[in-house]
């Protein structure tokens, strides 16, 4: 069996990787800073010199960067997987970037003689921790069959969307409702609270009706206990948002309720609150409300 | 057993008889329009000859009707409910009205002797009728307590929120929900759909995402199928978000993802749109889009 | 030369009648308190004993009241104007109420044998006293045409617009845009602010460009100097808001920029400062963007 | 009298050549299109061989053209005007681009040994051809103290308000305004025309109100007769507006209504109406409201 390469061992790309060593696969991993990936060298990943030689060394080779400019610096350059790519070879970008840019790198992929997959993935550190995970998947059908089942070992669910590009493109536009259904939850919450429902009970009115997606309850416990974790931070969730304005108005797509939240998320940053979760929205409703954001 | 009284038998209220019915309860019922009610009666409801009649007769009386208005004209008069209540009895409205008329109506109940629950449903016929409804409850704890196996009978969850008037705000609360959440998966669906993903893809990849409440799958038929039933239209809607922008405004809470869904719903109306089931908002936004909300 | 009969001598009232009494009219005022009267008794202002005394000593009785709910203490009940109108009397309400509450009332006057204007003002107190005031007049061409001279000698410029209710349908959609402007204006000078520009240069540009309306100019003193002074505070300007959306629901016009605004106003409210000015959006827009709304 | 060199001469900048001519200066122009610059050689202008051509030969150089990307063109490159500067030369870029891109050409022209100035203008070509037009400058003091005669022949009123990039900033924060203030004034209109009122009456009541701004007068023709003449175009609007909006993310200032505007210029890409004059605002507010947007 080919090892499977993976550059990026963060939260979201460090689990990954568990999941895949778990299911068998040998793995090869790069890491910006290495010491973050010393738990997965000990559980058997093999650590690659440069993005490059993770490329060169395996078949398949996955990233899971922040954001464009992370995505150039470890494709880019002598160092970059570019650099390693070659016929045969397939790169699988998990990262949440432009269509765009994941257009364009793929273009470039292609002209190195290796194929090039977009895969990001719907859900969180939640839901890929309990193997509910859905991966959408942009590209030629080919190069998706091969690569299906080891998608598959990392989350369970996996979607074919389109060719390259799309699957940033429907993960953007699923992302802009994370915010959105945060904000109309905190709406909701401070509506009742001021009314003089406890928030506990509203909270749990509210978790269990039509309008509890697996969002919402996943950031109930930020508007109940203050909760300090950061899942999704501010500039995380501003940078989706602004994807997904920015396609909008390519596409002409009016996207108007996006479009205030996202106004909310720059006062979240005027507030001093942009290292917290995006479910920090729900602090900044409650300072317009004239209510103390963290409970009595 | 004593007969408990309905009054208001249209597609929730007559769906809560036909449970109460399976639940063994002998039921009292009225309707404005009789002949609605016929299906009922054939199951074994016994017909009242007035809100009144219905009240005098049963010890346990429940109206569902659509508003204020409809609310007032079975509850007051020489035929209402009002006039048929004394002490020992008890009133249970399931109706959402604002909170303001919910606690005035319950002030008259009292001073009739009689006591009063505010008990809206958190769902729809689709939740009721799966057997999965929430009923929110606002009153005292003992009336509560007395009224509480009754409706358990009807959905099977049941939340004491507070006094009188708070379930019907806690409700107004939890609605707001529903036509923003509408708006955003409207806006997802769109921006997917003119950046080149099959509809059917991008309604796939959302249903089974982290933004899929039972809101977003019950609604997913109209933008996929063009489903025509009306499960909420588009007065009911915005009379429930008009509700909560006034309760808003009475607490000095700002409801912005509210505000702007609002004037889209009454976009709809301009557009000729009022009949259709609130999901219509993905009409609205198609057309701004320049996509025809019909698919090709 | 018969008297003009004036109820509601507050700030608006009270300079109108200055105004009338300036031209040569003899006037009989009433004012709920009548201390602040004082200075108009002082300046020749005959002080009538009710409403109703006012409205039966005079031919043309004018109302300047705040809201609905004050209109309806001076006009109902055995002491108010209705009971003090007849056969060629002419009532002319200046007051910012309902379309729909100025139509009925109109209805009440007419079938007492008199007839009513609607005559709201656009401008506040500063464009009065500059003698720059236009009145919108609503109600039969004839009764304007009888009542025109004396309007002229309140503000200038007068208009005809249609028929009872318009004019106050007229004013509410223009002073939509009061505070629309007034938001737009402090997201200029914050975004120029903190770009690195002085707020004084800020508001220098923007009130000479395109965008100075009168209303621009009035406000900047309060952007620039914190100004104290309220010419139109926030529930006054909310209630407005509040009647264009009632109406705009009404007519099915969605008004998106009112919308939000309105919701900012809220959180004004929420945030402590109704008292102040609606120019205290800029305080809340402020407080959103992390900028202190007090200069440094 | 050394001549001035002028780049980019079209609607604006050509106007902007006439009034320098008007005022005696000699002028060596350049434009992409050389036909479209011959009414400027029959009235005097020198024609240029290129950008950088018209650098060299001139001490004071000026370019007005529509984005970024045309101002790269002209500055850029072997022809361009960098390549034309040299110590002691004064080059002033009046086009509207974003803060952070003036800043950046600014050290270029500094690297160069020249200086430059950022000079948008605060009006359209009504007000340049009316003699009222605003000139806001940023950049060192000594150099604005050289170009303000000259800018004094283009715009009567010329602000400096501070240094490089600072300028644009302040143009972009004026330009928001316009977005939003036509759409309020849209607001207005059709709630007033659906209630009845005569399109004519509601313009005109309002055009000679507290909210009539210099826009809301000139936009004035556009709501009224369907002017066909596109004075700044939804594409050209939209990217003064995305630059706000940037700006405001970069520093943190929300802009509400802002971003709700944006979205309906973007509606109106959607509804094939972006080849026309911003105030197109009326006509897809007019169709959310069931309004046919012409005149009956």
């Amino acid at each position: 069996m080919t090892d499977i390469g993976f550059v990026g061992l963060g939260t979201m790309g460090g689990r990954m990787v568990e999941r895949l060593l778990a299911a068998g696969h040998p793995v090869t991993g790069w890491n910006r800073t290495r010491s973050k990936a010393d738990w997965l060298v000990e559980k058997g990943m093999r650590w690659g010199q440069s993005p490059r030689a993770v490329a060169e060394h395996c078949g398949l080779t996955f990233t899971m960067v922040t954001d464009t400019r992370a995505l150039q610096a470890v494709t880019g350059g002598d160092d970059g997987i570019l650099a390693g790519l070659g016929p045969g070879k397939v790169y699988v970008d998990m990262s949440t970037v432009s269509p765009a840019a994941s257009r364009e790198l793929a273009d470039r992929v292609h002209r190195a003689g290796a194929r090039m997959l977009d895969a990001p993935v719907s859900g969180s550190v939640v839901t890929l921790v309990g193997g509910t995970l859905s991966v959408i998947v942009g590209g030629d059908a080919a190069t998706f069959a091969r690569v299906e089942p080891v998608l598959r070992d990392i989350g369970p669910k996996v979607v074919h969307v389109g060719p390259n590009g799309q699957a940033v493109l429907m993960k953007i536009a699923a992302n802009l409702g994370l915010a959105v259904q945060m904000l109309a939850f905190s709406e909701a919450v401070l509506l009742a609270e001021k009314g003089g429902i406890a928030r506990e009970t509203a909270v749990e009115v509210l978790t269990s009706s039509v309008i509890a997606s697996p969002m919402v309850k996943y950031r109930a416990p930020y508007v109940l206990d203050q909760l300090d974790e950061v899942m999704f931070d501010v500039d995380m969730m501003q940078k989706d948002l602004l994807l997904a304005l920015e396609t909008g108005r390519q596409f002409d797509v009016p996207l108007p309720t996006t479009a205030v939240t996202n106004e909310l998320l720059t006062a979240a940053r005027g507030m001093g609150l942009a290292d917290q979760d995006f479910a920090v929205l729900f602090k900044v409703l409650a300072r317009l409300a004239g209510v103390d954001g963290a409970r009595a």
